[in-house]
Parts: C-alpha cells; structure tokens; sequence
C-alpha cells in the first residue's frame, strides 16, 4: 500500500499546483481588468504596476510572510538553503508512508498555492489607487503588505491563530484575501484623495469611464476562470471519495455564484440605470465570487447561486454610493467589490454552514479590517511624508505613463477629449 | 483496495473539473473572438451579451436543463437541498466503492462539464446575430435555448434517447453542440435580417472588418486550449492504461486538426484571394476543431489533420458563398464554421470509427437540425413579435454600445469611416 | 497492484497532457507579447505568422521532427495507420504492468509535450524577425527548421545524442529550446537587415515604440503561465513522493526567477534610464523564466530568485547594446531575452547542479549556436535568393498587414505620427 500512499500524495500535490497555477493566472485578470477601466493616459503605469506587486508579493512572502503566517512550517531552510540543496524541507517518501496520510501534500505545493493569494490581495490595492500615485510608493506599500499586514492576520486564521480558535469561518478567503485588500485600498484611497477633476467643488461628479473594455472583460473572464483555483485549491486535498466530491462542490457553487452575481447586477443596472451597463455586470460576476469566497462548500447550488445573487445587488449600490455619497473615489470599484461583498460573505456563512456563528463571523471580520485598515493607514501615511505619494498635478492630467514610465501604452491611437 | 478505488474515483472527478474548467474558457474564447469581429461601436454590447449567455446557460441548465438532458441523475435534490445540504446527490465513498468501479466520477463534476458545454452552444449564436438584434431579446432566446431546446436534443444522443439507440455517433458534440448552436443562429438571422447597409438594392456588398484582430486571434487561441478539454474530458475517464491512452490521442487529434484547418484555410485564402487573410486562418483552425469533435478518438493523428484540412477548405467557400451568394449576414461566420463544418465533422465519422454509419449520421444531422431550427425559429419569431428583436435603424449606425449598453468599449480611440 | 499501476500511469499521462496543454497556451503568450510589440500596421502580420507558424510545427513536428529526435518511439506507425487505427503506437496495459513501471506515460501525451515545445522554439523567431520579412519565406523558414534544424540538435541532447552522453546539462530548454531559437533568429535578422528607418546614415538610431502594450503584457502573463507547464512537465513524472516533491520545486523555481527577472530589470531600468520602463519589466520577467530553465530543480527558491535575477540584469544591457553597438535590429528583444539569458541559464546549471560542469555545458551550447545559427543562415540565404525575403519597401512603409494579409489589424483606430 505504500505505492498507493504515495500516489495520493502525488495527485493532492498535482492538484494543488494546478489550482495554484490558476490562481497565478488571477494575476492576468486584475491586470487586465484594471488596465481596461483606466484611461489610456494611465495605462502602461497600471500595467508596471501589477505586474510589479507580483512579483515583489512572491519575493516578499518567500523572504518573510510565509513563516510569519505558517510558522510551523519549516521553509526557510529549503529556502536558505546552500547550493545544491534540493527541497530539503519537503517531505522524505518515508516520512509520508510513516505518517499515515497526515503528511499528503508538498510543502512546496503549499507554499506555491499560498504565494499567489498574497499577490491577489495585493492585486485588489491597486486598482482603487489608479491614476495618481506614485509608482515606487505604491510598490513601498506592496513590500509592507506582503511581507507583513497580510500574513499576520493570515496567520490568525489560516495559521491556526486566535480566530481559528474562536471558531471564525473564512474557507477560501472573503475576509483573509479580499476584504482584506479592500481595506488596504480604502485606506490608501483616503491618504491619497481623489483624482483631480473627479468631484468639482460645485458639487457634480465626474464620470471617467475605462479606455478599453474587451480588455477589462477578458480580466473578469480570467478571474472567473482562476477563482475554481482559489476556492477549488482551498479544499487542499482531492485524493479520496469525499475530498473528490468536495472540489467538484466547490468548482460548481463558484460557477454558480458568478453566474448569479452578473444577472443580478446586469438587472439592477437595467432597472435602475435603464441601460446594460457592462462594466456593472462584469462587477456582479467578481461580487458572485467574492461572495461565495467565504463559504464555497456548504451551500448548494442554489443556495449558491442566492448567495452570489444578493453579492451582485449590493455591489451595484454600493459602487453608486462609495462614488456618490462618500466620495471615495476608486477607478475600478475594488473597494465595493472585494471589501462590502466580502463582508456579505463572510456573514452569509452562517446560513449554510452549522459550525458557523455571526458573532465569530463579527469578530473576524471586525479583527481583519481594523488590523488591516489601521496598519495600512499608517503606512500610507508614513509613505505620504517621507518619499510621497501622489504625482505632481501637471503630471497626473497629462498621464502618468510618460511620467512614471516613460513610454505610452497606446502610442499610435489617436486620444478624444480628456 | 478501497483507497485505489477512491483515490481512481479522485482522478476521474479531477479530470473532469480540470478539463470542464478548460471548456469554461472558451467563454473567453467566443466573447474576445466575436469581440474582435465586429466594428467597434458594437463591441461593448457584444461583451454584455457574451458574459450574460453564460450566466444564463450556468442557472438555466441548474434549474432545468441537466435534469431535462440526464433524467437519470438526481441534481435536483442537491441544487434545491435545505440550507446546509452538503452536495446531497452526489456519490458516497460506500457506495462507490460497492459499485466496483461503475461509479466513477462526481456526479457535480459530471454537473460542471456539462455546463460549460451548453455555454459553448449558446455562444455560437451570439457572433451571428451580432450588430443588430435588440440585447434582452437576445437574453430571451438564451433561456429557451439553453433550458429547453439544447437539453432535449442532447438527451436523444448524450442522455441515452432515441439517437443513441439508433447509432448515431458524436462523440464530442460536432452536432450536439456545434451544429445545433449553428442552427440556432440560422434561424436568428433569417427572422433577423441582414445589418443596415450589408446588402445594397443594386446588389453589391459590402465587407464590414472586425475592429481589434488581436483580441479575435486571442479568442481563437483561447478557443484551441479550450478544445482539449472539451474533446479530452469527453471521453469521461482517465483513470486507467486505456482511457489515458485515450486522453492523449483526443489531444493530439484534436491539436492537429486545428493545425491542418489552419493551414489548409489559409492556403487556399491564399490562392483565392492572393492574401494570407487572417480571419480566414482563425475560422480555419476552428473549422479543423469542430470537424474532429464528432470523432477525436478513432482517427490516426495523420487522419486527424486530413479531417482538419477538409474543415478549413469548406469553411472559406461556406463562408463567402453563405454570404455572396445567400445574403446570410453572419458577422463572425458562425453558421459556416459551425454548422457547415459541423455536418462534415458528423459525416467523417464512418471513415474511422467502424460503429458509425453513414445512415444514423444523416438521421442524427437532420434530427438535430430540424429540431433546433425549427424550435428556434419558432421562438426568435415569438420573440419578434412580443417584444420586438432589432434596435431602431438609428441605434443601429450610431452603435448599438449607447443604445443598449450606455457606455462606449474604447470611448478614447477615434473611429474612422463609417 | 496492477490497478495502482495503471492508475500511476494515468496520473502522470494526465499531468503530461496538462503540462503540454499550458506549453500550447504560450503559442498566444507569443501572438500576443509580439503583436503588443510591434506598430499597428504591421500587427496583423505578425499575428498570422504566430498562428501559422505553430501549425506548421505541429504538422512538420510529426510527419518528421519527432521521429527523427526520438528514433526509439515509433509513432510513424500510428501517425501513418490506416483507417481505424486507434493510436496503435501507444501502450497497452499489459505492456505497462509488465514493465514494472519502466513505461509509465502515453506515447502520444509525450508526442504532444514535445510538439508544443517545438512550436516554442519557432515563435521566438517571428518576433526578431518582425515587420519587414515577407510571410511566406518565414513559413518556409518554419518547415525547414520545424521539421529538421531544430528535431536534430533536440536528438543530440533529449534524444539520447552525443551532447547527452557528454554530460551536457539542460533541464527544460534554456539552450535546445530558447538559444536554438534565438540563434535562428539571429541568423534570420543578419541575412534580412533593419526595418527601413530604424538606423539612419548619420549614426540616429530611432526607437520605434509597440502599438498596444496591454497586449504584450497579457503575452508575457501567459507566458509566465505557460511556463509551469514547460518546465514542470519536463520532470516527465509526478506520481510519487519523489517527483511531485520535484514538480512542487520546479513550480515554485520557475514562479521565483520571473519575479527575480522582473523586479531587477525593473530596478535597473529605472536608475539607467530613469523611469520604470515597462517593457523592460516585461523582459526582465521572461529572462527569469529562461534562466531557470535550464536547471530548474536543484536550486534553492531563493537560488532560482538570483538566477532570475541576473537573467533580468542581462537581460536590460543586452537589449541596449544590440540595439545600439551591433545594430542588430530585433523589435522584440527575442536575441536578447532566449539567446543572451538562454547561455546564461546553461552556464548558470553547474552553481547548483553537482553533475553538470561548465565545459559540457560550454560544448553543448557551442554545438546547439553553431548548429543552428550556420544552418539557420544558409536556409535564410536560400529563402533569400530563391524567393526573395523583404517585403518591398513601399509596402515596409504603409504597413505588411495590407501588402501580405490584406486587411488592417485595427481599421477604425487612427493612427498618428509613422
């Protein structure tokens, strides 16, 4: 038997990095997204952007955030580890077939699976901060937030810290990634104002719409596509009969979840607005995810597809009112769709899922946000004074993408108005 | 050797999810590939309705279509399961193991797979109609479709009816899929009519280019990846010497069918018209897909690549003729790339497989397409009655983007011409 | 245990067929890095010729490339098999369990496998090559390096050649793969000359910018992806401790040297030239990715990172200094990215690969450049003489798209300026 231990130990591995691989690919889609609800002007430099917080995320959580979040996990040595040394902190044939079917999976699966979610929450940060910050500020804040915010409240729940204990529910991460990175945003968002021209002091509000929209719906698409990594790959193993069932379960409440996020939304902007507004139905199918995020495993697939629906009804209003009422302003909506949805996931876990209760789900989310808020807060403000924060004025209404990275995204399409 | 029979079962779900997860990318597929065929002012309605489909197909087939097409599979309990239902029908480890290999795969993964697939039908229809038809009337079809018309055909062949018992081949769905989502848009675009300004009275035409050929390109390859997991997860199993040996081959068919459609379309484009026409060379690699989807597993790869390059030589003269010489405005070339190499794909069947008949291809062909068209026209006609099925002449040159959608999808690039 | 047998060899048949499944996914990682690169009348072109170019070699790849790098494997007999053959080639169960594990994939998931990375090598080319060659002498370059330059010096290292057998270390292709296509390019760029314009008379060199950076950005995004597949699947087996544990490294090896790549190139980049230049970004992340490729296994994480890291600060100079000093124009960087980094990544295997010592290394490389680039130049001359290798330059200035593919990649975005 000891063949068939190890070939279990080899598809939960194989699994993992295949859902792994899929949340990397959720790296494309934020960028795609983003760089499609942007103008032109600003475009290279959101691109720079996420594919730079990448990167920095994956440097950043191997140097740092992996040990403070897993700390029983013994990467560093592998990590550290002198030439030629090969994964020595993976798990030996003899130690798995010992172990009975505890150890089933890679360490280094675990830590290719994990680094990608640290890069998604990173992700969400940046497309609320579009258009007028500083690039090397931006990716200051990235180093801090891989390396440091997320993982301590990763470790809280992920990690086997005080909200695991107290019995918070958070399955592929509604708080611990999205509202998470919403918080950071919102944060930066308040530290870093509007974008000039957005809210004139007569009171109207300026609306700026995305420069290229296949680009932006190809982003929803990829992300759509990456969440069955996301909360597919949560599950962490897939080797036997009900680990098999799980995933599938899983695979077919995201489907269904994003499915009932974009019609409600595409409705509500039907019956509201009187239009098929577009970029509000591609915000629906990202708030059916994030909602279902939470809690991907107990619902069935209709309570799924309820659960994504009510996701798609808050995002609508809650991107009018962040814009409208709050004057918070975030180009792509990230705060309404990874931040208020999240909070929605997190609390609709009780509804299907009996080991969950709304205090415990109070207590993390209140916990996540205010860590996450608080730290980020004084971070950004930190940043605002030492090295700055903003581009210059003159700058940011001539774009940034020649001041920051001194090349233009779209140099031979002719620009109209702005 | 209960765990080898779980851990097989594991296998085959994981399969399944990856590869079904494969077929929902071709929802990125048609949206990029449709998105870059049509004039730019159509583009951001073409998007709406492309992601709306899906939506669409996913809750209509949960709530009707699955049940209607696989009688026998009892999903209704879990998808209207009480709150807390954990995936209720689906298969436990007793039970499999009891069933000594029967069972096999998760009934939800066997759930996700094939709703993707009636996805990938309803996407077809959408490039036909484009440019033209009012959005909601659009949505209306897609219900129908995708819960009624689709799931009763695809139960005389895939859910055991009448087609099946008579020996009707199609392995992968050339008809199940393609050629009924191809019927379906036929009969749209005859209740439909041309786009403004395609025929004139004295009866020249006029060739409208698509506005983003990159984003078509992208389409087609996401569509090609996508197609090992349309065909690959057709064969329903992995998990042993024979059903691997399988896999592969499907993979390698259908790579290189795709491969001789694309060589072939281009050639002759070549010759024909004394240009590499890249349009034609995406429809020829699709050709060569659609063609080895009714049969990925009996041919040689050499006869793969020959069934493909018969694809691509039908599908450019489909194309023009549909449109010289039948006034069919098919903006995409749906109808040709679908239907008419759908039907080739179907009668191929019998030069490999020895269990095909020439006699049950033609019933199997002509019972799809009747039904579908009949149906269909049916409904687009009901549809056109009661709530009306083109936008208003003026919406129709101005774009429909404004009319529909309320937003523009690249409102900084300046348009010229038209 | 037959069954556990069977069942390994599914695992890792699929993990095969996954793994090649990503390797054909960058064929669109190329199309569209190298569309995004180049200016908008000449995108059309250049997307034709990537997805011609991968039909080509998948057809040229198996009528001869692989049966002339793997004389052991006969798949002739299947390709080749008359009507019915059902992958005759492959192995049957018997065969695998009385191996004792010795076969343990398809023949046909590693027909497949190796036909992507074939396809790989060709895109590097199109890229170099890019705007001014005419399309059919690059196809014909294609067949003749498909089928024959690249299979024989394949043979020579993973076939089982004299470079094997020398000790010659390179893991997933930083040489056989990346610096064969890159030193074909070389050659290809050397007998075709500059794009008009590019170099003036009186010394000016001037920077002709990418049209559409989103698009590049996606490229290298799917890239990066892809390469997961490249390098994971040339582990060639996952299914016990030993190599998932493998597979697990290489994917986190792979992740870390494009983050390394992108971060130091980025860094570079902004204090040469003063701004965070994006393309720069996205080089630096592919010189990652082909640095670790050659050696993906034995390094350390924070090893690969390094290695990445000086792939991206080659990466950067080599660009200028090709640009500037050899006027050798390459609008892509592909000379620089798969060629310069391609050597580095071969020399870089003895650091951490006790079993590899630089002077097999230094032969191997030498033998792969030669080999390729003497019989690259010759085939390139002959395409030269025979049927002429530069588009007129009338048509060089108004565009390729219109001369070579008769349409226009965006036809209603204006153009300004060239």
């Amino acid at each position: 038997m000891d063949q068939v231990t190890e070939l279990s130990y080899a598809l939960d591995t194989f699994y993992f990095l295949v859902c792994g691989a899929l949340v990397m690919w959720m790296a494309a889609g934020f960028t795609m997204l983003e760089a499609g609800l942007v103008r032109a002007k600003n475009t290279a430099e959101i691109l720079t952007k996420n594919v730079g917080l990448y990167a920095i995320a994956c440097i950043m959580y191997m140097l740092v955030g992996y040990n403070l979040m897993y700390p029983g996990e013994a990467l560093i040595d592998g990590v550290l580890g002198q030439f030629s040394v090969l994964g020595r902190a993976d798990n030996t044939a003899v130690d798995v077939i010992a172990s009975g079917g505890d150890t089933y999976y890679s360490t280094l699966s675990d830590f290719f699976f994990q680094v990608v979610f640290v890069a998604t929450a990173m992700s969400i940060v940046s497309g609320a901060v579009a258009e007028r910050m500083k690039l090397w500020s931006f990716f200051t804040f990235a180093i801090i937030l891989t390396g440091f915010i997320y993982p301590v409240q990763g470790y809280w729940k992920w990690g086997g810290g005080f909200l695991d204990a107290a019995g918070f529910q958070d399955f592929a991460g509604s708080g611990v990634v999205h509202m998470c990175g919403a918080a950071a945003a919102l944060a930066g968002v308040i530290v870093l104002g509007a974008r000039k021209g957005k809210y004139s002091k007569d009171g109207s509000i300026k609306a700026i719409p995305g420069c290229n929209l296949p680009l932006a719906t190809l982003g929803m698409l990829i992300l759509w596509l990456g969440w069955f990594g996301f909360n597919g790959g949560s599950q962490l193993a897939v080797s036997n009969v009900e680990n098999a069932n799980a995933v599938a379960l899983i695979f077919v409440n995201t489907n269904m979840a994003a499915a009932g996020g974009l019609v409600a939304a595409l409705l509500l902007a039907r019956v509201w607005f009187g239009k098929a507004d577009l970029t509000m139905a591609l915000n629906g199918a990202l708030a059916g995810l994030v909602a279902i995020t939470a809690e991907p495993l107990t619902p069935s697939p209709l309570e799924a597809t309820m659960i994504g629906v009510v996701g798609g009804l808050l995002v609508v209003p809650a991107i009018v009112f962040m814009d409208r009422m709050f004057r918070i302003d975030d180009p792509v909506g990230a705060i309404s769709v990874h931040g208020i949805v999240g909070i929605w996931g997190l609390l609709a876990v009780p509804l299907t899922n009996v080991e969950a209760t709304l205090g415990a789900q109070l207590l993390g989310l209140g916990t996540i946000f205010v860590w996450v808020f608080v730290t980020s807060l004084i971070v950004w403000f930190a940043i605002k004074v030492i090295i700055g924060i903003r581009v210059p004025e003159e700058e940011e209404y001539e774009g940034i993408d020649i001041g920051e990275c001194g090349l233009e995204a779209y140099p031979e399409f002719a620009k109209v108005g702005e």
